[in-house]
């Protein structure tokens, strides 16, 4: 039997339980076909399996290599990329394999890049107050007209209220929640279709208009939406470490870095000490009030600040429960 | 022929004509045996191969994988692992397979892991002011003494003054190197053997007392050393992407976000426009100073922040030079 002992460091460890927790209070929420699970936040098909197992047919997606991996892992039935993007021909490739792939367009430019690569189906992806991708609201039927006109067929509209995911209020994220899919709403009724997708994990209780919740970091859960009041899904994902190298000096070497973090949102943290710095492949740490240096050989668990681009360091992670290695899952929806 | 345009993104691209004036530049300084490029910097056997030909034999690791991935192509004439590590068990594989791997050692439990995996060849890791790894310089020779006993090879010193390379001034750099390299040198005398081995980009010219420097930055350059006026390394290495959506309240979005840059020294930058943020798959920019927004396809080349954690976040860079894509090089050291 595999223990976390035995693991080579760094490695991304999954707490088992934490996991299935989450994936079963989000299906009681948001059952069967109402979540459409985003990947990007873990890129791992053996994750997705999990998500289908729930109760999960659709899954959103990011990029084509997404797209191409989990329609190559079986999980094919229904799967949009949410994100724009100009030349689809290896989306083609993946619905003449047999498919189902829905994109969301925001311009002529995106629209064209779908019809010329094969792609049939589209989503209208409207812009609800996010400053990134999305038409504006008025010119979303226009749009959704063209689209018909080019021989594609529109499932609906999109927008993304990432720009609320973090408010720390609940009652504020709510009302402005409110007015987003209002804007969505609105573009929906000029677009036509019976989908209308977005929202996230932060607005897992605040969005009550899609009909389809793309939420993606429940799962494994990151630092920043678990300071959330109303968002109780467990952080389940560490990167394990081993401490190389302890200095009389007062601090202690761990061999995960700058290429095993995600570090956009800082420093990872450690439970019981003071994180001093990350450099390529160590993080430097100090004893937390009260505590003791680690000694050589000692392995820790770091959680990093950012869970999605983490994961995207790493080539696998491990589903352990306790001292059990339970599976190992390639992260395998890495790249583009 | 294929050009820039041809390439699917985000795309690593490195400049040629600069990397081979960075490569000229420093074996001129720093000739053959005298540096032991670093492949933490770039995780890329392309370019160590490009490295090779510039005259330098022997090359500086960060990870096992990295001596692995060196050894296997062909450039484990002389591998140092310059980093802690407690399980030596691929090392010793590699030695047995024939290249030529010497690691560092700080404390007895290091020492002991070299005798167990195999590897029989050290350098004592000192202390030289950085707060990680390395032990204190007074007990280097003890150190030496019970690596000797344990039947190890002391091939010498090594300490990396990694706290100094960024200090802007290059005289107070030179006077707190030249206290560094005294540690290193009062250090080496207790140790014996012949080498001598730190120092990095940022101490190219004020580090006069390694018998070899472990520079890795120089090869691609990074945004924080190219503003030091003592280190006239050009900026090689560029993220290229398309933008996929414009928006009338003006910014327009490019393909590439916090999966594909480094992000601990902050967001990249565009010449030309102002970086407002990344997200996982995207970075929002407005125009700059009098400058118009891009179109929807247009391509873009971001500088990434921090080129070391960027490079270990691409399967691939492409080595081109104008409008022509000389080379494809895996980045094939990534990992653990």
């Amino acid at each position: 039997m595999t223990t976390p002992a035995d693991l080579s460091t760094p490695a991304l460890v999954v707490d088992s339980g934490a996991l299935e927790r989450n994936l079963a209070l989000m299906a009681q929420a948001w059952p069967g076909r109402r979540l459409r699970p985003h990947v990007k936040a873990h890129k791992t098909t053996g994750l997705a399996h999990r998500q289908a197992a729930a109760g999960h047919a659709g899954f959103t997606c990011a990029t084509v290599r997404e797209v191409e991996g989990m329609a190559a892992a079986g999980l094919g039935e229904d799967l949009l990329l949410a994100n724009e993007v100009l030349d689809m021909r290896r989306l083609g490739a993946v619905v003449e394999a047999g498919a189902r792939v829905t994109v969301a367009v925001d311009s002529p430019e995106v629209l064209r890049a779908a019809v010329d690569g094969g792609v049939r189906e589209v989503l209208v992806d409207v812009d609800v107050g996010l400053p990134r991708c999305g038409c504006a609201p008025e010119d979303a039927g226009r749009l959704a007209d063209a689209a018909r006109a080019a021989g594609l067929e529109v499932r609906g509209t999109m927008g993304y209220e990432g720009h609320l995911m973090l408010v720390a209020d609940p009652d504020e994220r709510a009302r402005r929640t409110a007015e987003a899919t209002g804007l969505l709403r609105r573009a929906a009724a000029d677009v036509g279709g019976e989908v209308l997708s977005g929202g996230g994990t932060g607005t897992w209780r605040t969005n009550g208009v899609v009909t389809e919740l793309q939420a993606g970091s429940y799962a494994l859960m990151d630092t920043a939406y678990a300071a959330l009041p109303d968002v109780p899904f467990e952080q389940a994902l560490t990167v394990l470490a081993t401490v190389v190298s302890v200095n009389r000096g007062g601090w202690a070497v761990a061999d995960a870095g700058l290429k095993a973090f995600g570090m956009d949102h800082g420093n990872p943290s450690l439970p019981g000490a003071k994180v001093l710095y990350c450099s390529d492949e160590h993080t430097v740490v100090a004893p937390g009030d009260g505590g003791a240096l680690p000694a050589v050989g000692d392995r820790v668990r770091f959680l990093p600040a950012h869970v999605d681009p983490t994961c995207a360091l790493h080539e696998r992670m491990w589903v352990v429960d306790g001292d059990d290695v339970l599976d190992c899952w390639p992260v395998d929806l890495r790249g583009w």
